[in-house]
């Protein structure tokens, strides 16, 4: 007797079972909230198919920064209260959320998609670099910040882009390495630390 | 700003709302299930809502014990392997799973849809017990096995089916109560083990 076949229907197992494909959902999670839906009534279930076919079909990636976007050109990049001189290159639309919620930061994004990775097998052609470096070319911005992950791809995807980018003679920063706010020194690795100790800053900037 | 307004999308909004309004789901789960579903192949997503849409729009209740099925009598009513003279009332359909897992029952159910609770305004008439009384007054049972909570409304529910059927004369038995498998006694609370040990056993009966 397959786990399947304790639900005494074939439309339940189904729709367990398309829950449970989904990342960090279990059968009994996704048990819970079949019967849930089950529970509800038929136009909230509707709205909830429904929004789900009209992001996956209708959604598409911004043509300037690749966010994700319902329109040609994502509100971030159709809004003119951004500086869109200045370019902040992230890895994935997570990281555009990330940085919006922090809500100090206004300019404009360019979204890579990944970092390069050798081991996944992804090189900077399955990147959006050349994009990266269309926009610079074009003279688009003043300053681009690499925001990347604090790790060996993103170091690597951080060394080939300054190298792509320099020659246009665009100002390149990268986001600041440090102890993480509210985490205690001696907790922190040795390598944070010392990136930490390198690029101290005048306490009168801190305050 | 409000936290939709940090999504670039409406759709993604929108889609993110729906999933966080399922239990246990915050909006940071629903933002990373949406987000996989936009990694997926259009067909798996539209197998994702099918296989919803059709578990709420198709599903039934077994027109016998009230169980979910796909057609008018429920897998396990229709089984004849099963006892069909021996009634297991339970509230919920989640209970039938539960017992249907141990693989130790061979009855039938009689699924209640909750229990009595005047605190939650559900009264007997809110149950499927004019259900179960015609069950046993067709002289459908030989035993009727309460298995409701170990809660004072499943209590008092198991006592008010009790005064409802008890006229027709069928065998009434409840689960027993007692420490768990796997628990140690010392961490029993105290009703409990007044129940386990005034329900002592043989202990021949156990091995």
């Amino acid at each position: 007797m397959s786990m399947g076949n304790m639900y005494s229907s074939k439309l339940l197992d189904d729709a367990v079972g398309q829950f449970a494909k989904l990342p960090g959902i279990g059968r009994k999670t996704a048990l819970r909230l079949v019967l849930h839906l089950l529970r509800e009534d038929k136009e909230e279930v509707d709205l909830f198919t429904e929004a789900i076919r009209a992001v996956r079909n209708d959604i598409r990636y911004c043509r300037i920064c690749h966010n994700l976007s319902d329109t040609d050109t994502c509100e971030i990049c159709s809004n003119p209260q951004r500086n869109h001189r200045l370019i902040c290159v992230v890895e994935t639309v997570r990281d555009v959320m990330a940085l919006e919620a922090t809500r100090q930061y206004g300019g404009v994004y360019h979204v890579l998609g990944g970092v390069i990775s050798p081991m996944d097998g992804i090189g900077p052609d399955d990147l959006n670099i050349d994009q990266l470096e269309a926009r610079v070319a074009a003279k688009e911005a003043d300053e681009v910040i690499l925001a990347l992950s604090a790790t060996m791809e993103g170091d690597t995807t951080n060394y080939y882009i300054y190298k792509r980018i320099a020659p246009y003679g665009v100002k390149t920063t990268t986001i600041a390495r440090g102890v993480a706010v509210g985490d205690e020194l001696e907790y922190a690795d040795e390598v944070t630390l010392g990136r930490a100790m390198a690029n101290r800053v005048p306490f009168e900037q801190t305050i």
